[in-house]
């Protein structure tokens, strides 16, 4: 077997990540055209990460916030995507997504697949400052998805408001200032009939 | 007219950039199922950026690089994609891309709006560090789109590989060591026939 250089096994990965474009999420486009895949997904949050930092709960490294939402999906690409309301695939989730990363990062020379390795498990974990408000994120910007789609994917998936509701704690710790337009949305939602109550 | 808040107007602009996700390239994803759209292709760059820094004609600050690229393409939500090797559209692009970016950073608080709107201006203008290392990753980046999809779009458009080479110059400007893996992409490119000689 061929010994790949270093650039020759980073720019791999590069060509790797393109398969990230091909993995559907549940969420739509708010225009209702089409399902949204991961590579998107993560573009918005990181851009999102951007406009809203004065939001995190606690100052934060944006730098550290946008490499890590810029990754968090990319174990996807062997994992696919799991429903965040799916009871039966999410038990496997964690087991898949770990393999996933093991064998994604570690194409990449070791030093960079360690630094991605350790933001995708501190992401996961949620308990520094930086991972809140990517987790806040990640939630923020699928309930905005959900709703101005008028609700495509909760109706299909009969997600109840109180399952919204849950889920949507992680914007209560990372984003304080922003759960009062959380509420306000939600409360539009069940009044317009996209979740159920 | 109501006054909208300044986290209402940061949110509207994070509800709007879900249109980039509809603006389509001419570029194939590599598997060659569909067209890219431009918010993916952003979220691929940042992704990149992370991963190819060490190769910066000079050190870059990251942070900057990455907020460039994932605003870099925000004005074709208004403008469209103007594809590289048309020469009829790129005339008007200037013009056009000018006035959505006056719009779009134009809905946000003035001092983000302006932030960045000048990030975008320094993208176009490719006379820092980071911005010439921005824009070497945005040639490259096609390049494996259209190498990797089979010269999809390159044969649909019948470009040379002269066009080509005066394309990557800006690879040899922001990343002067990867210039050799672009050479090799591009001979084999012309072996098989994906561009024109």
């Amino acid at each position: 077997m061929m010994t790949m250089t270093r650039l020759e096994q980073q720019l791999a990965f590069c060509k790797e990540l393109d398969r990230l474009k091909g993995v559907l999420r549940q969420s739509l486009l708010m225009d209702a055209s089409r399902r949204e895949n991961s590579a998107e997904h993560s573009w918005h949050l990181a851009t999102m990460a951007i406009l809203l930092a004065e939001y995190a709960a606690v100052p934060v490294d944006v730098t550290r916030v946008l490499k890590m939402l810029l990754v968090h999906d990319v174990v996807e690409i062997d994992a696919g995507d799991t429903f965040a309301y799916d009871t039966v695939n999410i038990e496997t989730q964690h087991a898949r997504e770990q393999q996933a990363a093991d064998r994604l990062f570690g194409t990449l020379p070791s030093e960079q697949g360690t630094e991605l390795r350790a933001l995708w498990n501190e992401f996961e974990e949620r308990t520094t400052p930086e991972s809140q408000y990517a987790n806040a994120l990640d939630r923020l910007q699928p309930l905005m998805q959900n709703f101005y789609s008028g609700g495509a994917s909760w109706k299909k998936h009969q997600v109840t408001h109180e399952q919204v509701m849950k889920r949507m704690e992680a914007v209560k710790i990372g984003m304080p200032e922003v759960w009062p337009f959380v509420l306000k949305l939600l409360d539009e939602a069940a009044k317009a009939g996209f979740v159920l109550y």
